[in-house]
């Protein structure tokens, strides 16, 4: 019979085939006229830079770290292969991020272009650069795990000695470390990057747009460049780097699940080729975005809907057939918790954009606060986001109760939390459409600062806009999805963290009233409330830091405002770069400290519960802040339409209050903590052996 | 020998017998000039008549409770002395916060009148007026846990039958429900208080500061009276019932595990014991809390500090002889317990005045972010507020330890678990005393308005403006203090709760990865969050339907501004109590309502794991709204004082919109969490026998 496992690699080849298809289709449109290119290029050159400088910073992290796991691997707590796995893992997850940062920087002007022709012609391309990047995470992911997973089998089946005894427990368990690397790329692109972008977009509109009077994006802003290569840095490239960390956890994870349940190596085939199934459900999706050229937004709108919705049809339709052959049909519960994910995801992104579209009343009411000042704004979004975790805590649990009992966690524990991993996986699995939809909001956003700096007519930027506030809806229901499959995911790392511990033969008192869980429970509750606190605070420094280098170039460059001199961009470029390096650290170690410090002061049972409850806390406060964040942006888009006194009423700068509170809750923090849960676990699992042993507590 | 378990009623009695003593002290004070009368007269009607209106709402709401109860009770799942015990504590509860708010409404004049003579007069009135608060929530809480033990120490010694062959286990699990009455009251009076109080003090400032540009506390405000009214309903009768509440339950629970563990009546005596020794090192610390008449804030506070720790030294002495005499110096270990609960409390009091006291750099750093405007204000408030809650996270994380394992829970989780109890009730030992700091605050508010709109000379206001100052600082301590023993009472109400289904027969597995704990950690989780946005959106509501009344009565009360036509200030009260009264009926449902559904249908264990969730997030998330709220009055107070450019500048608007969001915040969002979990708590265990058969999962 057909080898399923094959489909992995053959999935893998294919997304990536089609996203160079795609990059070739991008690269071809026209350019748009000299000015238009000479804008994309600066900000090409500003993202390359920072990205450049990012990379040599973490390049420093990584050869830190590998020479810690080759040590701790020397002593036998590591199989040798994990310092690779944690260089490898990390050099694809920042390659995602490059790619998709490298054609979104090409497609931006691209985009202004077609826009100038129709709104469709822009959508196409904007979108291609979305999917270029969507298939791209989700191709190099499939693809490291695949290449990883063959390396090893053939290693361990040359050498069955190093295996010891078990060839696949052997794979696993290195399998399971394939994430941290990617985990801490990940965080670094995802805090650098939101420090930087929320620090060149906060200090050019307090100078440009408050003080000077300039509108967003005019060229006479000094900071108008690194705002745009912010979009580029932190919403794409860290974006990139952040889903390709959450495809690849959740696939390990289950892989490990799976043989901890006793499935053998039919264990790791499903979530393998069931992640192949969704990369053809995707690329198949991403042909149903399309539309007939005077096309209005809403029609774009459900053309994007469409594609969602037939990718998601046929998984469900293929996973079907997946299981009956993987398995048979007496394992047909993991069909229902595949669908279980899948509709978890789709129930939280309705609900992300129920709370956070003007389209729908909260964010309405919201816009209604504006009246009465800024603070009744500040509650009022506060209270939004609190409210708005109600629906996604509901729907995972759901998620989680249905696909472990559904995959018959009633009779093994370990047969049920392998459907909760499959569940994960199965919520990713549409990922190669759903990320493009996410990743295609900074294009348009980046298209419409385009258009507005080569001075393109106001009808061109009146259709980038519209493609941005469409952009807008997606990435908020993108984000929903991400913090909700990390949820799952997180789960599963810390059953996979708790069976690698048993695997030791170390058992933990996983009592709930244990002391130690509980304190741990406390501190990982504790933990997303301090990150939080960091990164928002690193954003405050980096934008006063710009706001003192925008107010200097407008006082010492003569004729900036009268346009006749030219702004120093590269200079605000150098500023956040480095701040944002320099204010990415703290946060970072962080995740990398708390956990094993806790283990060894407190022993792993402190540290499982401090998982626990900074899986929950972050669950529950990344919800909160990406809501809370995109209804304050749409409140004062929806002001800005021209509502409740429109541009420059009063309600308009008590909204802008809110927007500017909403920068680094969602684009900073919140979209940083689903890291930062999962890369603690990660942290956890690959140090097991040696807090185990080092533990002061036993 | 001497039998301990009388110092209980003996302590009790004391501390009511002070109270009287001190009360008829200050109720032999001048009351200052027939104005100043009037006006201390206006604020004590409305607030009875809130009272009153309370007091009938809630009314309604126990004798439903208490028809649900008794038919519980009939159907065997409840002893029959619960309901009464329900309605009794409820009672108490309500009389505590009754008694404060009486004394604390006529002790207003009396200090504006005091201060009129000299800072220390003021203080003496006003801080005599927070310990009558202080010792009578202490004494009421003790002779009412004292007479239930002795009622029914004698009912199953008479009826043997009854007690179904172990009496002490029979009183303990009577006694444990003696807090839900208690912890209902004190969240609708928490709630509902700090409703009222939030709305009208938004409501005057909104109108009255803003938009009519008169003066804090003017008599031409409409709302001025319901200002005054709120802080005596709010952060008075509020906090009196609230206290009342984490006293009773803190000192129920340990004694409830304390049978458990195996300690019989023994068990009982330590914690009523520690309670009495704590009331009178209270009473006993009062006496320091005194300065010469010309002394500054400065030596008045440390005149405070001064009465506190010299009670927290008795306690240490005197705990230990407790320990030796009631239990042998083999159980040494629970003195060392006690210590770390009075220790965890020192260091949060600590932790709170050094992130929210403008004497040190976060809040000062806090009103330096003003000078870039609101939007900076806002993140760097809730920054700080987020990362305020390391300390105390890891303070009581380390009290958890060190009282478990210090009390014997290497070799017995029971005894652990009962030295975690005790801890609890260590650090609420100085109750007496450190409410009364807590009460005092309200009390200089008032005084502060009384002079104000009585016109009496700057200098007076002046005073009572430092009164009011020194009592931010003590009510912040107070707040952490009272945050961070509820944690600790959670814990053990979780523990006790764990143990009453472990008494009916009912084993949980209780392993953190058993799916319902986690989905029940999560709905935990994420209730704090729906709590608060709850009550803030109510704060909104209710504000404005004071800002339109306030408008109302500026136009249509002809001469209302130049002073030549009074106000209706009851008409604002009376708007203030309705919404106050209908906004706080859904958010204190949920807390009983919650816990139940989810045990109904997802399993206790599910319930469990939603306690447990709602107390790690409800404390993290409590610390944080206190110390934002706490930082941002602070930073805006600086700024008064002539920092960033004083009154009125650009730095000022931007701290007013901190101070305004953080409002609901600290006086009622935060202050509620304490109650909802340990109410939450409390209605799992009234609920137990009834979930636990008739939940869908078992």
């Amino acid at each position: 019979m057909f080898d399923l496992l094959l489909l992995a690699p053959v999935g893998s080849i294919l997304a990536l085939g089609f996203a160079a298809y795609l990059a070739i289709f991008i690269l071809r449109q026209p350019q748009g006229n000299e000015r238009m290119c000479e804008i994309a290029q600066a900000v090409r050159i500003g993202a390359k830079a920072y990205l450049k400088r990012q990379y040599i910073g973490v390049s420093l992290f990584f050869a830190v770290v590998f020479i810690i796991l080759l040590l701790l691997a020397f002593n036998k707590y590591l199989p040798i292969f994990v310092p690779f796995a944690f260089l490898t893992g990390g050099f694809f997850s920042g390659l995602s991020g490059f790619i998709g940062m490298a054609i979104a920087t090409r497609a931006s002007n691209r985009t202004a272009f077609g826009a100038s022709k129709s709104l469709n012609s822009g959508l196409r391309i904007a979108f291609s650069s979305g999917a270029v990047m969507g298939l791209t995470v989700v191709g190099l992911g499939l693809l490291y795990i695949s290449l990883g997973y063959y390396f090893l089998d053939w290693y361990y089946t040359s050498n069955p000695l190093a295996a010891g005894g078990n060839k696949i427990v052997a794979i696993v368990s290195v399998m399971l470390c394939f994430g941290m690397g990617a985990s801490s790329q990940a965080l670094f692109a995802r805090v650098g990057g939101g420090i930087f972008t929320k620090a060149a977009d906060v200090g050019a509109d307090l100078v440009g747009k408050v003080e000077a009077g300039i509108p967003e994006d005019d060229p006479r802003n000094p900071a108008v460049i690194a705002d745009n290569v912010g979009d580029n840095v932190g919403d794409v490239a860290g974006m990139g780097a952040d889903l390709f960390e959450s495809y690849v956890g959740s696939i390990v994870a289950t892989c490990a699940l799976g043989v901890a349940a006793g499935l053998g190596v039919v264990g790791i085939t499903v979530p393998m080729a069931l992640a192949a199934v969704g990369i053809i459900a995707s690329i198949v999706g991403t042909f149903f975005v399309r539309a007939k050229e005077d096309a209005t937004q809403a029609v774009l709108l459900a053309a994007i809907r469409r594609g969602i919705l037939i990718s998601a049809f046929i998984i469900v339709v293929a996973a079907r057939f997946l299981i009956k052959f993987a398995l048979g049909v007496e394992y047909m519960g993991l069909y229902w918790a595949i669908l279980s994910g899948l509709l978890a995801g789709i129930f939280i992104g309705f609900s992300t954009e129920f709370f956070t579209s003007a389209r729908y009343s909260p964010t309405r009411n919201l816009s209604d606060q504006s009246l009465t000042g800024p603070a009744t704004v500040i509650i009022g979004g506060l209270a939004l986001g609190m409210i708005s975790t109600v629906i996604p805590v509901i729907v995972v649990g759901a998620a989680i109760i249905a696909s472990f009992y559904l995959a018959g966690g009633a009779e093994s524990f370990n047969a049920g939390i392998y459907g909760v991993g499959i569940a994960a996986v199965g919520m990713l699995s549409t990922l190669g459409i759903t990320l493009a939809t996410d990743a295609y909001g900074p294009v348009a956003d980046n298209a419409g600062g385009n258009a507005e700096m080569a001075g393109l007519s106001p009808e061109v930027r009146k259709r980038t806009d519209a493609l941005d506030s469409l952009g807008n809806t997606t990435a908020a229901t993108g984000k929903g999805f991400a913090i909700g499959s990390a949820a799952l995911t997180a789960l599963a790392l810390i059953a996979a963290y708790q069976q690698e511990l048993v695997s030791q033969g170390k058992i933990v008192d996983l009592s709930l009233l244990n002391p130690r869980i509980l304190v741990g429970l406390f501190i990982g509750g504790m933990l997303p409330f301090l990150f939080c606190a960091l990164t928002m605070s690193a954003v405050g420094r980096a934008a006063g830091k710009i706001v003192v280098e925008v107010r200097r170039q407008f006082q010492e460059i003569k004729g900036l405002m009268e346009g006749t001199a030219k702004a120093d961009y590269r200079r605000c470029v150098n500023i956040a770069t480095k701040a944002a390096q320099g204010e990415m650290i703290l946060p970072s170690l962080l995740a990398i400290v708390a956990p094993i410090l806790t283990g060894i002061l407190l022993g792993v049972d402190a540290q499982i519960g401090l998982l626990t409850g900074a899986t929950v806390c972050g669950f529950v406060l990344a919800t909160m802040m990406a809501n809370s964040g995109g209804a304050w942006d749409n409140a004062k888009k929806y002001i800005e339409e021209g509502h409740m006194g429109g541009k420059g009423s009063f309600a308009h700068k008590a909204a802008v209050v809110g927007d500017t509170v909403g920068d680094p809750f969602k684009d900073t923090s919140g979209p940083s903590l689903n890291i930062l849960i999962k890369l603690m676990s990660m942290v956890s699992i690959v140090f097991a052996a040696f807090v185990a042993k080092n533990a002061l507590f036993k």
